[in-house]
């Protein structure tokens, strides 16, 4: 089932399928996700940080403090645990990625903060 | 850089991406895997479970007590803590799966048993 990503969490249309939400000890957390051109997460982090595996198209991923890097299909991304990031398609091209990560002890998975703007968005 | 398969762990050839083996805190062992066709992996098991995410072709599961059953692109399969169970290609079709796993806290990811004859791999 794909469901559309919530606007609080992406700017565009971005839709998400879950691929394993395992129960303990596990605390794996898969996604697919589907950016469509132009759409984007918004700033956020996660506690235990986040592997991005691109599956198809291409599209950017900026670190806090770094440039705008462009990411295509069978690209990988390491994300530091904390480490402010956002992530989406390119502004003409479609891009899924698979999104890794785990949950910590008290089952946060991410802290979300301001949107990515055009602006910042195009740099 | 893609590794080849050791022969403790896979009947024919298999190909092994490192996609991302972060340091603790995180405990992610994520890999692409490339089966040719007829290849699969023996008879193992993981500790904290793993997920199977098929990214290119078609191939064949099977856990412990249950049939063989067939995966293709874009199925999703999760793996119980210390499940035994094996994967691969299908006998004339090659298969990419993405396998994510967790590592447990002595660095374990995954026992290993008996290699999959042809008889048991073809049923």
């Amino acid at each position: 089932v794909s469901e559309r990503g919530p606007t609080e969490w992406f700017t565009g249309e971005v839709w998400l399928d879950e691929i394993a939400v395992p129960p303990p000890p596990s605390r794996l957390r898969v996604h697919s996700v589907h950016f469509t051109p132009g759409a984007r997460t918004c700033w956020h982090r996660h506690p235990l940080g986040q592997v991005l595996h691109v599956t198809e198209g291409s599209g950017v991923v900026q670190r806090s403090g770094g440039p705008v890097e462009q990411i295509r299909a069978g690209d990988s991304v390491w994300i530091e645990p904390d480490e402010w990031h956002w992530h989406g398609a390119g502004p003409r091209t479609f891009m899924t990625h698979l999104a890794v990560q785990e949950a910590a002890d008290d089952g946060t998975e991410a802290e979300r903060g301001e949107h990515v703007n055009d602006t910042d968005y195009q740099a």
